[in-house]
C-alpha cells in the first residue's frame, strides 16, 4: 500500500526523505562497502556521523559550551532510575512534578533510591493539566526538580518551565525535543527518548551541563553513569550506532527546514488546526487537557461514546490516517503530530474530523 | 563501492540477504504503510515480529519451554551490572572465570554489588585461554559463576563449560550465541549483545530459566528487573523495535542455512582455514591463542613487527577485506569471521595470508 499518515505516539513518523536517504545507501555507506549497521563504532566513518549529529543538534539548540551532548540505551525507562542514582544523595529529597503516567514512573524509581516527594499532582484531575510556574514550592534540601516536558499519553506540555532557583532543573522531554525553541539554559539535564521527534526507538539523547555530570560516584553501575558516558563521547561500549545515525538524518532534515524556530510555527499551526474542531464542536470532541496546557504534539480527546471512538479510528485508519487510537490506559482519541507529520497529515485529519462531526453529530 | 568482506569485530557484517529484505521494504513494512522504524511497538505487525524471533531462536536452540527468551536495551555492559544487581545477594560470593577484557570489565561490576572473586584467570599470561573445565573451583555460599562465552579481542572461546551443580551458570555470549550448538540447559541466564552474530548494535538479547528470574527484589531498577523485562515480553517500555526486527531475519536466515549444526560446520571450516596459516608459518603468523582454546569466531594473531601489522592490514583493505586491526588494547591482527561471514571470505584472507607471507616472510 502507499504510506499513510501515522499518528502513532512513538514511534512515530519519520520525514520521508531521511527514510528514502537511508534506504538509498543501505548497502554501502559513504564507500566504505558496508551498510551502516554493519560498521564498527569506533571507525572514522562513525565518528563522522557521531560529531556530525552532536553539532547539529547544538547548532539548532543554540547550546552553550558548557552543556554536552552524549547517546544512551535502554530507553528514557532507563533514565527514570540513571536520575536518582547520579543525584539523589542521602539526607536529600528529589522533587517532582506529577503531570502522567511516565512522571509518575519516574517518581517511583526514584522513590526506590531516596526521598522523593511530588510538588504538584495533577492526577486527581486525570492529568488534565502542567503546573503555572508558580505552583511549584520545593522540599528543602532539595536534590533536583524533576518535569516531564511533554505528556504524550495524556496531551499536555510545559509552555513556563519552573523557577528553580539553585536547584538543578531536569527534563524528560523524550516527546517535544526539537519540535521548537526552548531555555535550554535553565535545565542541568535533559534526557529524550528518540522514538517521537529525532529518530527510531533505541537511543536516548541526553543533553546536560558539563559541571552537573562531573563527580559522579564511581561506584554506579557503569552503563548508569553520566559522567562516564560524556567523557568516554558515547563510545564506553558499543552505542547504538544505527539509531544514532538517524538522529543524525533528522537533525540535517530539521536544519533544512529552518531549525526549531521554523518548526515551532509549523507545529503550532498543525496542533491549532485539530484544537480548532475541539474548541467548534466542544460537546463531541471533547479535548482531554486543559487549554492553557495544550500539548502541540499530542492532541487528546474523547468522543460521545466508545462505539463513536472505534468507528472514528476505523474510518480514519480507511482513509489513510494510522494510529489515532488513544493509549491503552486512558482510551479515546490521541494524535500524535511530531515534527515528522506534514502540514496536509493534520488538514486531512482536520477535514476528516469536521466530515465526521457532521455524519455522527 | 562495491561489498566488502567485513573482518570487524563488532557491530559486524551481516548476511546480505537480509540486508536486501531490509532495504526493499524500509519505506513499506508489510503493506502498513510505514517504515518498521516507524511503527508502534504494540501493534499487530510488531507482535508478530517479535513472535516469530523469540520462536526461532527456540527453534534454533532447540530451547526447552522453561525457558524464556526477551530483549533489553542498554548493550552487554548494562548486563554487567544487571547480572549481580538482580543475583548477587549479601552473604553470597559472586564468581568469575577471567578470560579477557570483557571478563574483568563484568568482574568489576559486580565488585560493585557484592563480593565477587575470580576462580580463574589468564589474564598474566595475556588472556591466551580459558579454563579446562575441572579447573574452576567454585567458592562456598556461591552466587553464581559467569563465564565469558567467547573472548572477541583474545580469540578465544570455550568449547567445554565448567561443571557448577547447583551453583547457575551464567555466560555472556554476545560473539558466539548461533554460531554453533551449545548444551543451554547447563546454563540459568545467557545474555548476547546482538552486534556480532546476530544483529546491529542495540539490543541484547536474555535466554533465562524462567524460574531463576523469577522472584526478583522489587527496589531494583524497573529496566534492570529480568522479571519484569520477562513478564512485560520485552513490552514494558519501548524497545529497540528496529534491531529485534534484524534479529528476526538473521534468526530466519540461520534455519535456512540449515540451523545451528550447519553453521558450525561451516564456521569450524572457516577458521580452519585461517589457522591453518598459523600452524603452516607459526613465527611469521603467531597466534595469541593456545591451541585448545581458539575461537572460531575471532582468529587474532601478531607478526613479527607492528610495521608488517600495519602493512598487512592496509595491502588486506586494498583488496577488499576490511577491518582486520586487532583491538587497540591488544593490537596486533583479528579477523572476526562470525555467522555472516562467508567462507568466500576466509579463503580470500587465507590465499592473502599466503601471499603476504611469502612476499614479507
Amino acid at each position: 500500500m502507499s504510506r499513510i499518515f501515522n499518528f502513532n505516539a512513538g514511534p512515530a513518523a519519520l520525514p520521508l526523505e531521511v527514510l528514502e536517504e537511508v534506504q538509498a545507501e543501505l548497502l554501502d555507506f559513504n564507500n566504505t562497502g558496508m551498510s551502516i549497521l554493519e560498521i564498527s563504532h569506533r571507525s572514522p566513518a562513525f565518528e563522522k556521523v557521531l560529531e556530525e549529529t552532536k553539532q547539529d543538534i547544538k547548532d539548532l539548540l543554540n547550546l552553550p559550551d558548557d552543556y554536552g551532548i552524549f547517546f544512551m540505551g535502554g530507553g528514557g525507562s532507563l533514565q527514570f532510575s540513571c536520575v536518582p542514582c547520579n543525584f539523589l544523595k542521602e539526607g536529600m529529597t528529589a522533587a517532582y512534578s506529577d503531570t502522567g503516567s511516565f512522571s509518575d514512573k519516574a517518581f517511583e524509581e526514584a522513590e526506590k533510591v531516596g526521598k522523593a516527594v511530588k510538588v504538584f499532582s495533577s492526577k486527581d484531575r486525570g492529568y488534565d493539566r502542567v503546573p503555572r510556574p508558580e505552583e511549584v514550592k520545593l522540599p528543602e534540601n532539595c536534590a533536583y526538580l524533576h518535569i516531564t516536558g511533554n505528556n504524550t499519553i495524556e496531551g499536555t506540555e510545559y509552555f513556563a518551565y519552573p523557577e528553580t532557583g539553585d536547584v538543578p532543573l531536569i527534563a524528560d522531554m523524550s516527546s517535544e525535543i526539537l519540535s521548537r525553541p526552548f531555555p535550554v539554559e535553565k535545565f542541568s539535564l535533559i534526557y529524550s527518548g528518540a522514538q517521537k521527534n529525532i529518530g527510531p526507538a533505541g537511543v536516548v539523547l541526553i543533553i546536560a551541563r558539563k559541571d552537573y555530570v562531573a563527580g559522579r560516584d564511581k561506584k554506579l553501575p557503569v552503563m548508569m553513569n553520566y559522567e562516564t558516558i560524556l567523557n568516554k563521547d558515547s563510545l564506553y561500549n558499543t552505542p547504538p550506532v544505527f539509531a544514532i545515525y538517524i538522529v543524525g538524518k533528522v537533525a540535517k532534515w530539521l536544519k533544512k527546514q529552518g531549525g526549531l524556530a521554523a518548526m515551532e510555527a509549523v507545529n503550532r499551526k498543525k496542533a491549532a488546526l485539530l484544537y480548532a474542531l475541539l474548541d467548534k464542536y466542544p460537546e463531541f470532541y471533547k479535548g482531554r487537557a486543559e487549554k492553557a496546557s495544550r500539548s502541540i504534539m499530542n492532541v487528546t480527546f474523547n468522543l460521545p461514546s466508545k462505539e463513536l471512538e472505534a468507528k472514528f479510528v476505523e474510518e480514519g485508519k480507511q482513509r489513510g490516517l494510522g494510529g489515532l487510537k488513544g493509549h491503552r490506559s486512558v482510551g479515546g482519541i490521541r494524535a500524535s503530530i511530531y515534527n515528522a507529520m506534514p502540514l496536509a497529515g493534520c488538514e486531512a485529519l482536520a477535514q476528516f474530523m469536521e466530515e465526521f462531526y457532521q455524519k455522527n453529530k
